[in-house]
């Protein structure tokens, strides 16, 4: 049995819906799973479609060939189709925070996450003795102001020659460049640690103690061009008070940050974001 | 435009989502809601949709006589049909606590709920002047010991001549007969005070004081014959603490209790409440 | 008995809490209640203490010239000193939404706030009933552009007339005067449907709606001249997605802003807030 | 500057803040926070003070010796005198899972525990590289039916030879013995995968799965004779609809045993932690 995940958006129309689980029906397709969004503000039309299909007869390319020239182009579809077989391969950079790295090595050793970390690469090399001890490849990337355009090109090519399918920002404390945003257009996994809009860019858990807040959060979101302004994915949230200094707000904040990230790796890896108008649709 | 809403669940089996779908666009209709889920234990598949028709040609009596005879025989469907214009009839029994009562009829007033609420029913009249207030029939149905039966057949009749869908138990605090309860099947939602399957039966706070736990909750219900023991639509819980007396518990519990009770409400007012072997499914 | 509430912050310094207790204890006063808090960034110390004293020889007023001249002077203290006695007074603005209104009048008729609600003011007749409904004097005091400084000289008349200690606005939609400002100073608690400080102002969930954040909010704070920048009292958030319209975060929302403001009244009434620099402490 | 943790609970009666708060000051201590608790179902008073004292004259002994034969003996003070500067050193027992004591070491690493481990106890083998990586001694201390007596007090050795002052079963799966809570009153954590007092024993999350619970939980709570019935320490949960499968829910469930036990080892290490009729009174 071989399993493919269809995701596709476009112009809200009728019979849709019957038109895709038909086309599955008439290619001997099983449909094991679907969830489907209608975005009325702006009549956009969301959907995921998990299908089985015989191994021995299955060709993938020629199924998309086929969806293409036809469901795709009568109703003018965006559409992707991944085949459940390839796990997705993530690059993890990070700096000197250890607390989402130890999270995500951790599940990855266990099994829970559907993908494969070809590499880790950071501007230090403080962490290289975790990826060492979980045998994940470590390339120390340093970033100065002289050196970041060679640093990016040396990032871009250990990305392509690994075919790297997303990047995971794991408090990596670096802005990545445009060229960079541009070769993976959402597919750039950040995790901002304070509830966005909230206390955009540097140092906000101490705007959050300045502030006053009663509860602090973290966001995690796919990089655009404007600083912490792209597609949530996923948000938490944790109660605080007058009794937290800074360092406990930082400490709490951890917390979040890690669940938070694994959550989005796991929905992205999963194949269940979709990215419209920079906003999230996620079945989940 | 006619909206249908279509309910169905049925042991697992291939095609069923192309044939539902497929029979929907063949009699004119058009899909604009699927979703669908599988238990995998039981392999039962279940399914919620909605469709659109054009009013001047569809009859839905004619829909559900051709709907029966050949996809639900076809592939051994439980299902349900639901016309969207209909609101369903809601009975809200209650007794001396107003909380729930007053978030209840405070969303019914603004419009929040689609159901209709014929009559509420007390046996106490402590809260008569609160459904005068919202224009509501009150009926006061005393349940002693000795007048159980009669009371009970008052109850019934009050419900069949006002056509009743679904009754809300609105922390009523009586036992209802297994009369009621046949005759309502998953019909008769209540709320219990605790995060079932803790603290079953009376006085949950008390024990949940005793047993010095975090965290309180509530749990709203279907009524089965065996006590707090039905399938659960929703819960809720919040933190709390050494500091909070009994009394804080009860009180912090209220807010949980009406927000927890409305939500179950809403979720089963429109149509979005499964039940299978005593646990829900819920397409929300 | 009598029992007395004590407020006070002041410059952090040694032997201060000693010196408090100490000074109960010479008055023939026993304390049921402590707790303390020290900002370490503004170098303050806040304390609050519950003490009873024997009601015979008791007198409040001599008790406050006597802590006055000594402890207050010594230690240069910033201090409030409450009966417990007497209940606070609260004005209760409110303008169209009849949701926070239920939540709070439902609380006052269970006995679950301790305090009075002298009267009900709105520029609008629409929620007159409700106040009916419970028995509280309304005044419909409407404000138009030309009114503005009538209506709020009625206000003020209507505060001052009355001995209101605290006013609410329970979705209020007017800004409220400077001159209101200044003399209730942090003693008007205003509930904003966002976590602030993202989506400061009007119209908060059609941002959240737009930005497509994961999670809504609600903020209860004391209203200074910045809009939506005051101390924050009490804050909660809901989880949302992509299926949830402006609508549903609205009426998602009204359920956090109920809770948010009622508990935000509790701790007000309950003399547990007190505030410095912007900020709240609050004694739980 | 020296600083000492008192926790003292005793009957409640009046005077005694005010004694407590003025020994301390006539012993030329400072007290820097102070926290109380009345229990008044049971009549208990409980506190937590710190103070700090002169290095240079101050003797904890004296101190404590002065403490107990006045204070201690005047108001029957249940009472523990901790140094700020003495770490508790923490004995980790586990057994093949290895999310809780990822989450523990990395903490453990950057700073954010303040304690000692001085070892690591497992009856299997599995997770010793985890232990190396992180340079901690770990011992494997097999169990099976014929050497349970044997490897208790093989377990008794290493924690009397390494001044272990507490406890913490980090998903360690086996019962331990009268001996080892005997010895250890109210010093063993443990984490329970579900939220107490729902789902007692074996397996909660597949008895979760089957009662339709549409939230899961975990526990902290030190270890008594009777099986998951000790004092709860921390408790958290996480919301849970039908599309979880167990395996979903033992995945969900993983990161909320991680944080509640790290919660639960911080309050404990920080000597916030006080224990009263199998209740906890959590200073935080």
């Amino acid at each position: 049995m071989q399993k493919i995940t269809l995701l596709i958006h476009c112009e809200d129309q009728p019979n849709i819906i019957a038109s895709v689980t038909n086309f599955m029906a008439s290619n001997d397709g099983n449909i094991v799973y679907i969830d489907q969004h209608v975005d009325r503000e702006q009549n956009i039309f969301f959907m995921r479609l998990e299908c089985e299909f015989d191994s021995d007869i299955f060709s993938l390319e020629d199924f998309k060939t086929l969806f293409n020239s036809t469901l795709a182009e009568q109703f003018k579809l965006d559409w992707k189709i991944f085949s459940a077989e390839r796990k997705p391969k993530m690059a993890l950079f990070i700096s000197k925070y250890d607390h989402c790295l130890y999270d995500i090595l951790g599940r990855y050793n266990s099994g829970e996450l559907h993908l494969e970390i070809p590499f880790i690469l950071s501007n230090h090399l403080d962490l290289k003795p975790i990826a060492d001890s979980f045998n994940i490849p470590f390339y120390h990337v340093p970033v100065t102001k002289t050196t970041k355009q060679e640093a990016e090109q040396e990032q871009l090519k250990l990305l392509e020659s690994h075919n790297i399918d997303f990047i995971v920002l794991a408090r990596y404390m670096q802005i990545v460049s445009e060229t960079l945003i541009d070769k993976y257009p959402n597919k750039i996994i950040n995790i901002h640690h304070s509830f966005l809009p909230a206390f955009v860019g540097a140092k906000p858990y101490h705007s959050a103690y300045k502030r006053g807040v009663k509860i602090i959060g973290a966001t995690s979101h796919y990089i655009t061009e404007e600083l912490d302004a792209g597609p949530i994915i996923e948000q938490d949230v944790a109660h605080v008070s007058h009794t937290h200094s800074i360092k406990d707000l930082i400490a709490k904040g951890r917390d979040l940050e890690k669940i938070v990230l694994s959550n989005a790796i796991k929905l992205h890896a999963d194949r269940k974001v979709m990215v419209f108008n920079n906003k999230t649709v996620i079945f989940s």
